[in-house]
């Protein structure tokens, strides 16, 4: 346990000892520049033995890459791409998207940050044909949330296949998709490629990396200009086999895995923690994510010793993040002062 | 000597070791994202240390991403850049710089990569007033260029009080700024801040990082919206610690001195060799690049054992890239079999 | 009486006879391009009269054209304007604000398409100094608004006192701003200069042109550089004399506010006529719009006799616009119908 | 002849007065706004009519919207437009084509303004395949060019075809197509359709119009999205019908023709009756433009009695542009001064 103990961001975590390790192994001799390396093959070989054999994976630097990336070589300008009102892409990206892709996006409400099939149906239909409107194109999901809930696997099912149904793509924004296997149960094949997602954002920095992700494309007719649009986007990385050994280390052996499980098993013994002391938690805890309301005295005692950030200022509305890093001790000290 | 020896690029070369060992020093436990962090703070410190008390410095993924924030941060989309025409943002970035920022390059002629003040004044005075013009708003060069040569200092003084005379900006994109300190002797406040330039990319990949570049904003004016520009770029990192300890490896105790003046050197051998050898060396020498001329059957006997890259297949003219990596015996053993 | 009257749009009304008098009148000899010509400096004569000595206008092509170099010249990519849900920029320009300027458009709810001071305060504070956000920038307002509903003087001018409070430019979008002079019974200047307005589109082509449309600059701040904008922005006529024409010839003797009080008028005997009848008008008739709930049986059998639209098919509401061609017999036989 | 007599630009001429006549009569009762009105069903049977009854025609405000709009739909912004260093698009757009497609433009030197198939070849050739570079997607050629001379039926059929072969699409800039029309004495369909061309901007201000120009697009893969590319690039008229009207005067009757004959016929008149009196003409004279050396005193006389430009400074070469309304003795006056 670290002190204060860290509840910011999984961001604010160490990255995991063993991707440290791996760096230090990839860094034997020269490597061709630009993925012509034999970590980026093995990088991509495990994204197909995840996703299956006919998808392509474009290692990049960062979410808000990935997800840029993803949605331009999914639209036009005149398109638009349909998200939550709480998307990462709609908040918290500094506009990247809207300047990169040109593309408007249409946010809809949704009090826990997911979106329902018949939102996703009003939306699909809005304007369609009439040259004033932009034109829905991209149906953009995050999993799991910004608010720590999960869409369900039938959940994801029926909203691509409503989304397919009106000609849209479907990009899933998985900065936690890690944490998504991880509390459903499923493998990735399962969530992703059986359900029908074109393309997937697939985070590893939250997950114990120092910094890489993956832009999935199981959609075959994305992949052949995919190359241009990560350069064009500043995310290609020049000496990339120090990417590929971050997603190396953490996909074999199932770390990733391990990470998310551990993640969100301390966020579920932080909620019920702070459940049984009497504590409003506000969202489902479905990965790793514990919104709550507390008291404004609490929470400013409480920042005392803990880092962490009131999500809502109005309602006095916390966020607490546990990562891999976070541990028992962690959270049972937080409750306890509680 | 790794074998075959490598030649291709500097981005081929491995990170230096004391990166790493960087790494994984600052992976002790949680520090704010986003650049909250003391590495960052120590990074910021040195680039000040540096070029002076006034500068800002931004850590960023890559060159691209560099060389585009910078740009951003100096245009409006209806100005222009004007350019080498082999300089890395026209030839080698796939649009990247356009696309972002909205601007036309003008790119000039140039044998050597390296601008005259008489062309820049032609460029600078071209169409300014004319609506139908784009506007002349940014001088920048490349240092040391694509071809291996090097500004000297009152060269690089002479363009900047040129293109300031015009009202222009000046970015450096310094990929290899640390190979031009090292040819050139001199402090790169001397290089950069005291020649009067506005912006400069500072390399460190290419350098001995595994991925770390830096915007060094010498003109106070650009900086207070530096920091949107960057994240909706793409290019703000979360764990930026792992940036800044890379950086913080290279700079302090003058590593990346070291690490140019090997690659220099290196480059020195290999061209002194290569013309007792008969073979015609294309560029000045003046940091880790050898242009030379080869006869095709040379070419590929060199290339069994050696790689590197037909640079122009058109006059048999190859690139030699030397790297902090490269060891006498790798230039030596080339040189041999020429 | 045209049959079947007209009820669609402003825009498929003819242009004033006196208008195509004016093109035939500006068609003698040759005259200088791009706007260096006499009916140009008479157009800009007129908006400094009617606005002040200081304010700078530029003819454009049409309404998107205008809204777009406005909001261009107002912004740089990573800020964002702030606007009703209903605002044309948001709704009918198929995205073209968010490409051409790169910014996002943070839209708010709003029943009757006008903003209130309280709304422009959350939302201009709203993430100030976070990188992750973008910035506000921009208030854009529409008057009259999308709803056929005016901001008073007073209204507009608390809402640009807020918005300059926080740093913010106010734009109007004044498509319709005849129709809001005409309504509120006030001059020009005491509706936009008065109120510290920064930038205006200012409409004719709803009001009686073939194509023209103005933007005044009221901010001197924005004029340097609009030159560019503008024809970057594709909106710069060769032949301009024949937009300056239009625009002297509604601008002059009044013309422009003759046309907008006729329209203005019959909106009101209409919606009276309507009410009248028993028919609910849902929206403050303050212009030449009336909106008003029909049984889609009625509307049906209106359909047979009268152009118009269902503007909310769910709640069959319909909108019925009256333009300076429309006549009282126009009216009268509408409401008869009905 | 008017004093002084007009040879800036084709547009410094006035209209036609059969435009004008037409305006007026297009401005009877109410229409479709956006296009749906009967003037433009009849501007698009005209251009089927001219170019095969499969093409699609949109009406666009200017040329720069014609070429930018065309150029949008030819185009991913990762891609790049061949064109000559001496076109429109490159030099006078003030950087339209980059900014609203994101594009870079690739310009080839030219000093007739005309392009080679060698030159073509080579730069389609360029960089294919190689993510760091744009990836040419687009010919871009003027007809007649922005130097006055044209490209045959042959030398355009040549330069399509192997274009077509690298697989890049085709764009004419056709702000003088008539011009070209009139001088080769060949149909459009034999000047575009049947060479291959894939879009065609059709100028018809520059002809005769007050501001009307088309965007026909030959290859139908382009079509089905290309109204959302003209209203997201501020080029869709409300009042589309005073457009239409133009096109309409212009077209039938062959009043194009007539009107690009009369200017072609005046340049020749002027060309031969300057190379008569010993001035030295540049380029070929193939449409209505005659560029010439003359000492600086005769043009600073010759200035006061007559409109013209002195296109390049530096050798003293002026330009004189010849239009529709360009009258004998306006030629012989000016040769006569000569």
């Amino acid at each position: 346990m670290s002190l204060p103990a860290e509840f910011r961001s999984d961001n604010a975590a160490p990255a995991h000892p063993v991707v440290l390790d791996a760096l230090a192994a990839a860094n034997e001799g020269s490597a061709g520049a630009y993925g012509n390396d034999p970590w980026t093959r093995r990088a991509e070989a495990w994204f197909r033995d995840q996703f299956g054999g006919q998808v392509e994976s474009y290692l990049v630097w960062n979410g808000t890459g990935a997800n840029v990336s993803a949605l331009r070589a999914m639209t036009r300008p005149w398109e638009a791409v349909i998200c939550s009102d709480q998307a990462h892409i709609h908040v918290d990206e500094c506009g990247a998207p809207e300047l990169l892709s040109g593309c408007k996006l249409l946010d809809l409400p949704s009090a826990d940050a997911k979106l329902t099939v018949e939102q996703v149906r009003a939306a699909a239909l809005k304007g369609v044909g009439f040259e004033h409107h932009v034109q829905p194109r991209v149906l953009s999901l995050t999993q799991t949330t910004e608010y720590g809930t999960a869409y369900s696997v039938d959940e994801l099912g029926a909203l691509v296949a409503e989304a397919h149904g009106h000609g849209l793509l479907v990009h899933v924004d998985g900065a936690r998709i890690a944490n998504a296997a991880a509390s459903l149960e499923v493998s990735l094949r399962e969530l992703i490629t059986d359900t029908g997602v074109d393309a997937l954002s697939f985070g590893l920095t939250k997950n114990g990396a120092i910094g890489a992700e993956a832009v999935v494309l199981l959609n075959p007719a994305l992949a052949p200009q995919f190359k241009y649009v990560r350069k064009q986007s500043t995310q290609l990385a020049s000496k990339m086999r120090f990417l590929a050994a971050q997603v190396v280390a953490l996909a074999e052996h199932d770390l990733w895995l391990d990470n998310a499980r551990q993640a969100n098993a301390m966020a579920q013994r932080l909620a019920a923690g702070l459940t049984a002391a009497g504590v409003n938690v506000t969202q489902h805890v479905q990965a790793n994510a514990v919104f709550a309301l507390m008291e404004p005295a609490l929470i400013a005692r409480l920042q005392e010793q803990f880092h962490f950030y009131e999500w809502d200022e109005t309602r006095h509305e916390v966020r607490l993040m546990c990562s891999w890093a976070t541990e028992a001790a962690d959270v049972d000290a937080l409750v306890g002062s509680v």
